[in-house]
């Protein structure tokens, strides 16, 4: 196509203003099509119920409206089939689509844009892409959470370290250390239904900016795209970014939890740790060192919360201080919503799949859940319930006997009675029963606790709320 | 207090494991003293509920649990009266008042810290602290959303005109223009409530991380504290942040919102739009030119999203790959918080006072809606109507005639009928009819639209609304 | 290819470790080909100075290194063509042309990752990339000040009113306001012409992480990647991002100064200012509103920054915290860096032709610039300088006559000498001398005042130093 | 002092031109004298300055500037003393400043203000202040590559597995590792030394924006004040904060290596790495787990990352889109840059006594070192050096022999030769000369390889360059 034909194809778009047509620079900074015809189906899906009912409202004749769209189902076919002719000097998936309707249905096609703008149609259409966005993100929790469910399942009682400031703390379970993550990720899931239920208001009919004099029915459009209601202020409706925000927000709490689990697989596959095997599936090789088997799959979801937080600056910064109502700067709110959405959908993917293949190698939690005096609590637990001494002084005991154990090198259990007795002449051999880690697992029985009995109440709830 | 003073006070609530003390650039980078002591309430209301729930379940006897509960008021009414005792080597809120009770009430005050640990506790004391900022946000926003309310049912019908790109778009009108910021306001709103009921979960009871084996109650401290249920898994509730990261999501959000409102203020105050008139107690002088009016609480407004956003970034970044459960990087969690929560309230009481004193030049404004060619859309509306072009094409003609227009340095009612025809020939007089600004406004009756018979519809649900 | 072709494939650049090839998901997140193979040049210009080197250094036999020189070219060749077949399962760039290196030239081609790995490969690739863009942004920058300087000698001395707070502060000249941004760009070129600087060393050689044991010659590939010297240590090589993250800050603080100017330009593009004339390549129509004119690519121009300061969050956020050396994390770098580069060039290139296409409206500045009490200072400092009046005073003494001015309706030169006299009786006709706007940019002689003098020294001052 | 009486005082500095004074919500957004009054050396060094040049220059009489930088000197013992009276009604730390100096030195004090304005006075103490956190940090970056040199010094032999990906690699030194983080702290130290360079010119004259009509002489005001030169632009002198800027850029980078010796620190004290002792000092206990010691300056350290970049994405926003020249949202630039500076003063130094007090266990170093096939890349090479393998192909029979003893539960030197050879038969039995830690540590003497020649190189280097 030869620039005067560009210019010609724009100006018969933009209707004759413009002795200039755009160049190079200007076309390459200013034509969304390159990003936005991702946004096809939800454009087709709303210029097919805004025909629907301006025919309703006798705002276009019924055999307009069927031409239209039918014509516009041609469109999609021919955009799914990687047939469908884009033009960049067309600029955005609005005006490609329109544009084409028109060469398929001639005449009628000039008449679909009455009654609205491009400013409500990116705004349905994007609203329309990111509520999608939340339903395969509330998929994507749900396959997630239920992996950990699995792995809680089968780990319900296997003891390993817990771990405060990466330092043995006390024992905790397999289950329990799971289900942390199975609470964090159903968090998520809860702020991806809010924001789809606080999204989901059908701008279209806002018009460019001030609703119109046509008489259309604005809760025809909305009801027929899914939405509950249509906003209730036309300014806003073409101003508003608020659900892209949202669900980067979400996004990026989601991503953060993505990327705790991943630092502790990278940490727990570690030759010093080797608490959990990942599958070949989810490694790779070196191209140098052959004996390298690297967990590549979770240190790209542990960078992923960059990615997501980045696009959640930029939108910020972008939408920040803008003048109602649309301006121009907005067009670059969908390539940050599309890679933290695709990225999200990946991670959580990636995610699942590691979580099954995984494989705890139960023994050395075992081991290690039992070293670095990890039962001292429960011995200050024990002072406090049978010698009755004030928390206080119980831990000042247990720090004395720590440190004997530590200067000997040994462990708690491993000091004599009347080591004990030398420290705090109170204690009997009553105190070793408590010294166990299995002891001390099945001991933590309030609410929330790792106490395997507790757990699997736990996992049942879970399993019984996804079902 | 000496060095070995020090010492001897952070030996005595750490247990006497350490041979040196820590020095002042370790006090300085790890005390949090000086910033958490501004959770004292919340740390006492959970000290008491805490106390009574030991002795419920007979962990402490009523008597020992009277005592603490009674000292620890006394302790409130010493921080209430800035005659308590802070001691930075004491590290934080929890320690120092614990030990100022322990002072106070003597033994019984060494036996509250049984079944629960720092780590929690910090944990229900930040959780309550945020949890009254999504209180207090609430609040705030619905005293803004009244204050625009005001300004919209004063100007229902006045004309201005719409901007999209700050270009004169369509004649809208005042009402219809704040009422766009009631909309936006309103969803801030609905997001605090959200995450106030998302993080309504108590955390009390987890201990250190896994859980006690005293016999707790954990339901009776959530209910005490005004919470809707324990939180459920014992790792997650004291490695959870999400609370504090969804206040911060939503409260950029929301001084996104306030930006883009200042924007306009500082835009409208200006001597070229003077569209608005801020009062004498929002704007200050210069001490160089003594003609100056400038509105400074709108651009310090305008500049809050920078430093709000800075926290959530701040946050998410020391969140970001931490091993579970507590990390002492969370420690850096509250000044972020404490710094947007100030920030976001201060602005939000600062925009409803300016919003409230501000008055609307509504001269200026209905001039500047009736110029620039704004009912161009109308008279586009009017071709497809009466004319039944289809739209692509009374854009095309509406076009011609705004260019024939400009050419000659006048606006569009000021053509005659004749020039109008040169153009196309179907055109009569009734098209000046569309051509007023009122006419145009009172024409946008779609839902959501700016007429005035629409907006005072929003109005009066608004009113009723926040009732 | 079929799935066990690939797995194949995979195995045989791993080395046989694996059982199991990597799955779709895997793929899509691990595999980098789709974005690094944006790096060929650099990865072949790369792989040919190594190759050059070994062979130099007696590790490679001569003719085994021509052949592989040779066979580089080739690759080189078929990628600019089109013709290379890119494949997912070698995963990124390096093993994409060594693969295809080794069809081509057989079994020489398996030499050539003697001495090296991909970790000090992707680190030189990058780095030569980041260097690139480094030199284009100091090229584009200036351009762009080129650009300033012939708008700012063009409207030397035309006034118009200086802002402070948006508000008429003080009449300034074109001249002197264009001068403003060359400076501005002027440092973010000396802060790319520092991080060129700072990132020139090479790290190739530095091999996985630890050296090498072949008797490599790091300066010789140095010297011919045109680098300053080779890295001084292997470990810091291949973990480094330093450079990347230089050029993204100077980058976003580079794109704050154009959101600036683009900020001025969609203001004064207003109905309200109409300050400046926007070229018809630089502006859209409306598909709905005939008569808008919109500022298009000076709003995408102020929203880069939210892009670029995205983009640098991410990588800032995806260092956090990674343990030495090279982690897969850091593979997420690329498509940050490339986003950013592209939309800096993209950004100073339609800066540049925007400022060169633009038209100052002089009328209007000047009308401007006379109105709104613009020379207040003018007549405070006259107080100072001719009655001696400490500046205090002589301000208080202004502010009542601005007042007085202002209830009547008038500007300061439209006072009587009477009404000054009313309000300090020094005051004599000499004043009205300095209450021209003309007089008032004239004399502020000052170094680097507004004077079209001292304005016309910095011209060519700039003019000289660009030349 | 009273409502009436905060009115007064406020229109004594503003010049009377408003009828009601600020009230307190405007006070608490509007004020800044709660922070820049850490600004006052800086300010008064400026006024100071300021006085001597408009005497030199005959626009004060040499007793009245005599007078006033007296007086100046006055005000600065008040403050330092802490006998200062701070007045919020005076907003900011000039006008508390000049209007003291009035008070002690009467009429003198009101000429101060000739020929300047805040906005210069403010852009100047606050780039003073910069400058200083600018050779603050360098000197805190000295302190800490000595506290590295210490370290490699001493260890330069020692073996420790270098990591990829967490997993063993390639044994490297101690010494070796502690260099690595020697370069990146230099690279620091370069940066804060570019862009103290780049930030010393003097605003100082520039005035309210746009230089002023008095015959003052900045090149004398500069160079008291120790700039290089004073800025070329009258504008852009009030209107710029890149300084500001490219400071907290500098400074995130810096936190980012601290976040990743950090996040080392933190996993080495794992009992499962045990690589390294901290000291008490740096450590701290558990108020109920007894024989914790808790690497909490590292995590704190690791997490200030997050507060310094985002206090760099808060100056970013804040300063985006801002038209020249000074708006009121740039006193939002404070605070940020204190928090920041504050923070990397205290985390350098922090880092510093820790670098400086940790104990390597060498030992347990040396065990890890030999474990994980680490020499695998050591028996490639061999491969490729006497048997003239393709390194490709070499790669494969390490890979096998990996698997090999990866089986037989051994590493690589406990292999037979009759195994490997089953392999390969070209293997002979000097292969186990390589598979040596030690040896393959020695062989690694490329140019910045791990050698402990090649370190100890490095290491004197770095001493000569700090001496």
């Amino acid at each position: 196509m030869s620039a005067s034909d560009q210019t010609k194809a724009a100006n018969q778009m933009w209707g004759g203003r413009f002795a200039e047509g755009p160049d190079a620079i200007m076309q390459a900074i200013n034509a969304s099509i390159g990003f936005d015809k991702r946004l096809y189906a939800q454009d087709i899906a709303g210029s097919r119920a805004h025909a629907a009912m301006l025919a309703a409202q006798g705002i276009l004749t019924d055999s307009d409206a069927q031409v239209i769209r039918e014509g516009l189902l041609t469109v999609l076919s021919e955009i799914k089939a990687g047939t469908f002719p884009f033009r960049v000097e067309l600029e955005d998936i609005h005006l490609n689509v329109e544009s084409r309707l028109t060469e398929i249905v001639g005449e009628a096609g000039k008449r679909l844009h009455t009654g609205r703008s491009r400013n409500d149609q990116v705004a349905v259409d994007f609203r329309l892409w990111v509520r999608e966005q939340c339903d395969a993100a509330i998929s994507g929790l749900t396959a997630l959470m239920q992996a950990f469910l699995v792995q809680a399942e089968q780990g319900a009682d296997w003891v390993m370290p817990g771990f405060t400031h990466l330092q043995t703390a006390q024992p905790v379970t397999w289950g329990h250390h799971m289900m942390a993550y199975v609470e964090m990720f159903a968090r998520d899931r809860s702020r991806f239904q809010d924001a789809r239920v606080r999204m989901n208001e059908c701008p279209l009919g806002a018009a460019a900016l001030a609703g119109t004099s046509f008489p259309i029915d604005r809760h025809m459009t909305a009801g027929a795209l899914g939405f509950d209601r249509p906003t209730a202020n036309s300014l806003d409706s073409v101003s508003d970014r608020d659900f892209a925000l949202e669900f980067l927000s979400a996004a990026s709490i989601c991503a953060m939890h993505l990327s705790r689990f991943a630092e502790e697989l990278v940490i727990w596959s570690s030759a010093q740790f080797r608490f959990v095997r990942l599958s070949d599936k989810w490694t790779t090789g070196s191209s140098i060192m052959p004996q390298k088997k690297n967990p590549d799959a979770a240190e790209l979801l542990r960078a992923k919360l960059g990615r997501i937080l980045g696009a959640t600056v930029a939108l910020f910064t972008i939408m920040k201080g803008l003048a109602l109502t649309y301006s121009k700067d907005m067009q670059e709110d969908k390539e940050q919503v599309f890679d933290a959405a695709d990225n999200l959908m990946l991670g959580l993917a990636a995610m699942t799949g590691m979580v099954s293949d995984m494989a705890a190698n139960r023994e050395s939690l075992a081991v290690a859940a039992a070293s670095g005096f990890s039962t001292a609590t429960d011995l200050a637990d024990w002072l406090v319930r049978r010698l009755n001494l004030p928390f206080r002084e119980a831990h000042h005991v247990t720090g004395a006997l720590v440190a004997m154990a530590e200067q000997a090198g040994i462990d708690l259990p491993d000091l004599t009675l009347d080591q004990m007795r030398s420290v705090h002449p109170g204690i009997t051999d009553e105190v070793f029963s408590v010294l166990g880690v299995e002891n001390s697992v099945n001991s933590r029985t309030s609410y929330g606790g790792t106490a395997p009995v507790r757990v699997r109440e736990q996992i049942a709830r879970w399993k019984a709320a996804l079902a």
